[in-house]
């Protein structure tokens, strides 16, 4: 595939209930297309889950972007990075030249506490809310493989610990094992500093051709919705869905996981970067604390996985959070992430995992890999 | 393009709020495959505004659709379009062989009056809602054009008429000039029966490549996004997007508006059918009354528009209404629509409008053009 990201933007994230989500928009849009140094697209894919229809459409106007096709796409966590893919494929296919893919959540416009489930979600009303279902797949996790409460500590220890160095993260406080085992019981064995907060925030992308010089190119872009979940699995919930979209991705780009430099995953829930860092061939079945443990994903490590903090600590404003992630693989490709660059990464990835409520094992999964061209 | 319409389905429509989303996905899909013929699709693409996340991946893995992409969209009103817009370019880029799109709004979950403003919609919250906006655009357009109040009525006449042929539709009675024009007054000028109601229902089309046999051939799909609103444009509101709109679909399928046999378009309000009519070519500015006093829109007449009693009585579920006009077409192209049936049509064409508040000409346009082949 030639298509490259031609810029990246993104606002702070974190609690702002005083702005406006056309000015998370507009901040977010200016400093990418400032970036790729385009001033007009040809099309928008906008991604949001809560946003109201047409939010996009209000602020983009002010900017001088209408008349072009702007389509808004839903896939629960994953709607940032699902715009990303459909205008990935759009610029591969030849639809369109520059196509600029945008992210917001306004959490704090529908939110005070957790996102509450939908009245005719059945599960979720009995209680499956997200939350428990990632405390269910880490209680399995635990069971399978002898996990110990303190190993899946250490993914809130590292990504809080990243995001010390992010000054766009929402939460930027490193914490110990003891203070996150401390924090406030959520679902058994997550503890609040295992969880995600509500946050606000907006990021945007503009995907295009690639030019003669230094560039981030995507060599691969996949994209699956998840099939029922069985409860009689050998892989606890997630794994599977995982895995099948990373390995459509790799077969694309021709790669394995062991040329992967850098990666932002999909820790909306601690255990969610232990099963995601194993999907995603980082770690054998089973083995994934070990990263943990020997500093492998860590700042300094071979394959850093979520340098931004990840949504645990950057924020993770849900149809914002692929378009984030890829913000912040194109800065480390460039080598312009600051205090939390890793060494000279070639290879990076995206990886997002939206929903899973209701009998499936995921609502969809999104992985795009990127490469940097010279330079 | 070598695209098809392969099958469609559609639930009744009025409101239901008995029924689970999933129930109306499930009829809406099962129609349509089995109308196709195909018991797997390649990808989904769902419409919707009002839907939980993943209301589609609910309903649709219960049928043994899952592990393919389901990508949901939105675009205000003309999200159903969308996503058969979308799945019309995934065929005909190759990216897939056969699509399902499929709309859906259970709005009885979300409303129990007209919709309300968004909260960060300061126009919506001035009092500048939809029914408004339309009634403001009658206002200009009877100041610009001498439109008169009975006028605007004849077009709930006509489609009131229809829509007692059709047995799916949310209203099935008739009404006179003078009952329209005796209903509540909802917007001056716009009464009660020149607003569409609140529904419920689910739309599907499977699109795929064409066979060798008969079958509804996709001529043309255009979709854009609205501008700024000028306030000193020579036209009312909308006009401007649906004859762009319009203009980039006839080109795409080297016909004009004379060549059309049937058409269902926006009418959700009286007035938007008239500026619709006009803006796809069917009158001249400011003649569109003159089509419904010939009867020439009319069932029995050479153009007829909303066949099937259009938004205003099949009724205004909105992610399915675009997918609901295209189901209405297929039909008619078919010889398939029963006592609404128009004699022997080869051209057919979809138009959505969604939104349009805020400053905007409407959020987006899609017009569809469809053409009879063989039999």
């Amino acid at each position: 595939m030639r298509v490259a990201i031609k810029g990246v933007g993104t606002t702070s994230f974190g609690k702002q209930p005083e702005t406006h989500p056309s000015e998370l928009i507009w901040r977010a849009t200016a400093e990418a297309l400032a970036d790729a140094g385009v001033d007009r697209v040809d099309s928008v894919f906008v991604g949001t889950v809560f946003g109201a229809p047409g939010v996009a459409q209000r602020a983009l106007h002010a900017m001088g972007i209408c008349g072009v096709p702007i389509i808004t796409v839903e896939n629960a966590c994953a709607s940032g990075t699902t715009a990303l893919h459909e205008a990935i494929v759009a610029v591969d296919s030849g639809r369109y030249e520059n196509v600029l893919a945008v992210g917001i959540e306004k959490m704090t416009d529908s939110f005070s506490g957790a996102i509450h489930p939908e009245p005719t979600d059945a599960e979720g009303r009995a209680g499956l809310a997200l939350p428990s279902l990632y405390a269910m797949a880490a209680s399995r996790y635990q069971a399978l493989y002898g996990l110990t409460d303190a190993e899946l500590a250490m993914v809130a220890v590292k990504n809080h610990g990243h995001a010390t160095q992010n000054p766009r993260a929402h939460h930027r406080t490193p914490h110990t094992v003891e203070e996150v085992l401390a924090s406030r019981m959520i679902a058994d064995p997550l503890t609040l500093l295992q969880c995600c907060p509500i946050a606000d925030g907006a990021a945007a992308a503009v995907v295009g051709r690639p030019g003669s010089g230094a560039h981030v190119a995507v060599r691969g872009s996949a994209l699956r919705s998840g099939a029922p979940w069985d409860h009689n699995s050998a892989h606890v919930w997630g794994f599977d869905l995982i895995a099948a979209t990373a390995a459509d991705a790799y077969a694309m780009a021709s790669v394995g996981p062991g040329d992967l430099d850098v990666i932002e995953c999909h820790d909306a829930f601690t255990i969610g970067e232990i099963v995601t860092t194993e999907a995603l061939g980082l770690a054998r079945l089973g083995e994934g604390a070990g990263l943990l443990h020997s500093g492998h994903t860590r700042l300094g490590g071979p394959q850093v996985v979520n340098p931004s903090g990840g949504l645990l600590s950057r924020g993770h404003p849900l149809g914002a959070t692929g378009l984030a992630q890829l913000a912040e693989i194109v800065w480390q490709l460039r080598g312009q992430a600051g205090g939390r660059q890793t060494a000279a990464p070639r290879w990076g990835a995206v990886e997002t995992m939206g929903g899973g409520v209701s009998g499936l094992d995921g609502n969809a999964c999104v992985v795009v890999l990127l490469e940097k061209v010279g330079r």
